[in-house]
């Protein structure tokens, strides 16, 4: 398949040693793949000249496009302008057009515009220079008649923020316009599942000799969230588009009862869908994750129409006063009960007055685990209209990954009622 | 500089595309640089036979481990195993003490063991088994004797926990007993700062020709939360301890002012360390981070020592209902204003009865915004018995980064503080 084909790679020792998450690449993964290019790989080097020409060597000769960032900032370790100077046998001038930009940007900001600064507009001759709408040091635009490859080279800052304006406003619409009749695109397509396992969703699916194409793939993603499907294709846009309409639909076949969510609709848009149709108004009463439930469901904009808010209840202090948690239930059952669950649930349903309450207390680690009851014990609770529903829970050790399966099993239970509920069943 | 080179091979589709973000490679990137190897490349293949071969044959020329992650599952696009097996011309066989421990795994958790499951118990000859305790896979440690190239290649599952369970409890022995003193360690050290960006803190610092050796490094790592400082040192372990120690001191009487926090104590441990050495307690009170804060405040075991809890208050009804804004602030100045910030810092601070209250107020966007008041204006309060007080922020355009920086500005307002407090400033 005659694909476009780009990489990615990003500069920087604080993404080698894992101080920073390499989110950059995935942003650009997820922009340049919607366009329907293919990535073919993506690599960190370190903040060393050598390493970096040997990688932009490498990708040059697997790709249609390089995407570099990080590295542009104005401090020492920030090579990637000289090191690209050099690869191109290059030398650097003084853009005009963008230093007027950058002390503009400084004037609007009340920054006072040191000689040093001018640096800032310094960019090799044979590049075009990206301009930089949230930032200062514009990136660099290599177009492939600069190359001996015929690859174009685009080098982008590593804050993310002026990374991403770049990304849209310069470098997609760029690759899109590379994009013509000649190329195929590579088109995927997400199914979010929740409730069985990869191994239990492949058997239910079969095997995939009978019904995948050579163009056509399937894989399986599992996380603390669910299993995600991907479904893929490669060919002409038309083409793609009627390949994944009939790998959908067999999916769907097989597994329909557990699916949460499809394409951009994760299950967050799926429950905010299923809460704005049934006119449910939600609120939550948080204990070990003190706060990541309410967060997750407001990540949407428009999440105004159903929640309304929640409580933090670190405390058996809020517990008692706001939740009406009583003090025989804590006494008796402790703060990471089924008792204590329910009566958070209803109480923070009675108080916010919504249709819906969830509650969450548990251990999350890494101190106050006990043999009784362990670090990773959570119990998950959900008052509504008809009753109040609790189920316990048994994670792991890690502090971090027990609050967020907490979240998730919430609002599994969360979303299970809603579909229970839209599909009249008690 | 003769250190233990370490490559790390993440293997998937989904990484590339951007549908997963690579945190497996910066948590082995972590648990590497902290024995003192040196992480010399990290790189994302596809599920594709051809690309991981040609990856696997670069990575062996310039490390002397490589650790692979993802892959290893059961389903048909999990390639690792099959690939790792062509590449050392090997054959696989069912290893018989890792199908007993996978049948236990299976009885334990009262799972049928079908047939299918016996091929998690088939690896290469070549590779030693690594026991996965928390999942059924093993992963495969192929020994540098098995290599032509003299290379140590480990094999672990992509799913995190299982993954780290294996670098924990196998990998990072391994590593740790190869690096003898034969070789030199790379050390980092970190110092976090707030309140200065990057230029400035560079020209505090000054020029480093002045004071970096050949085997120092300084790094400046800008973030929403703040310029993070790495600082950096190879050689013999006493040796980079004492580097260390004196660029340490060098920043510290440079830009001591603007240190947040050192090593691993970063902001969010330094504010813990400051709360509880002035026996504080703190409580918070959002609205367009829903909780962001409150978890962002608890994210170390052993907070329930200062935070006591908090309220969401999405809606205008629980601003005045549990934090007693009044109507009237409501109509005149609006949601999103200083007056409500101040009150609503305020009222909880009073319901929840803690010293110290900190509250949000914004627009997070992407609906919701007007001329007067546009997507990313945010008001922040604090309210102690010094009084009350009340910043205004002026964020972008989306809804992810702005809730993300409100809590940024939340927690450096309490930090300072915190800090004003203790040098028993007014």
């Amino acid at each position: 398949m005659n694909t476009y084909k780009v990489s990615i790679l990003t500069v920087g020792d604080e993404i080698l040693i894992g101080q920073t998450v390499n989110t950059n690449a995935a942003k650009i993964g997820q922009i340049v793949s919607s366009l329907g290019a293919e990535i073919v790989a993506s690599s960190v080097c370190p903040d060393n000249k050598e390493a970096m020409l040997v990688e932009l060597e490498r990708l040059e000769n697997i790709s249609d496009s390089i995407i570099i960032t990080g590295g542009l900032g104005p401090t020492h370790d920030d090579i990637t302008k000289s090191v690209l100077t050099e690869y191109y046998d290059d030398e650097t001038v003084v853009n005009e057009e963008e230093l007027i930009r950058i002390k503009e940007y400084f004037k609007i900001r009340k920054r006072e515009f040191k000689d040093i600064n001018i640096e800032l507009a310094r960019i090799p001759n044979k590049c075009l220079p990206i301009r930089n709408n949230v930032g200062t040091a514009p990136g660099m635009h290599f177009p492939d008649s600069s190359s001996k490859k015929n690859v174009d080279v685009f080098s982008l800052p590593g804050v993310p923020r002026e990374m991403m304006a770049m990304m849209e406003e310069y470098v997609a619409s760029y690759i899109e316009s590379q994009l013509d009749n000649s190329y195929d695109v590579q088109a995927f397509r997400t199914i979010e599942t929740s409730g069985r396992g990869e191994s239990d969703l492949a058997d239910l699916i079969g095997s995939v000799d009978s019904f995948l194409k050579s163009n056509t793939s399937l894989a399986y993603l599992p996380s603390t969230r669910g299993v995600r499907l991907r479904l893929g294709a490669i060919g002409k846009f038309e083409e793609t588009e009627k390949e994944l309409d009939e790998l959908e639909k067999l999916i769907e076949s097989k597994v329909g009862q557990f699916i949460v969510g499809k394409g951009d609709a994760d299950k967050k848009s799926t429950i905010k869908e299923l809460l704005d149709k049934q006119k449910l108004s939600v609120s939550v009463a948080e204990s070990c994750t003190s706060g990541l439930l309410g967060a997750y469901l407001t990540e949407i904009s428009g999440s105004s129409s159903y929640f309304k808010g929640g409580i933090l209840s670190y405390s058996n202090e809020v517990k008692k006063s706001l939740l009406s948690v009583k003090e025989y239930t804590l006494e008796q059952y402790g703060a990471v009960s089924e008792e204590t669950a329910r009566e958070m649930a209803d109480g923070c349903r009675v108080l916010l007055g919504t249709d819906i309450s969830i509650s969450i207390t548990g251990i999350a680690g890494s101190g106050g685990g006990t043999d009784e009851k362990p670090v990773g014990l959570v119990w998950v609770a959900l008052s509504d209209s008809k009753g109040i529903i609790a189920k316990r829970f048994n994670f792991g050790r890690s502090r971090e990954t027990n609050r967020e399966l907490a979240v998730s099993a919430a609002t599994n239970m969360l979303l299970l009622r809603l579909k229970e509920n839209y599909e009249g069943k008690e």
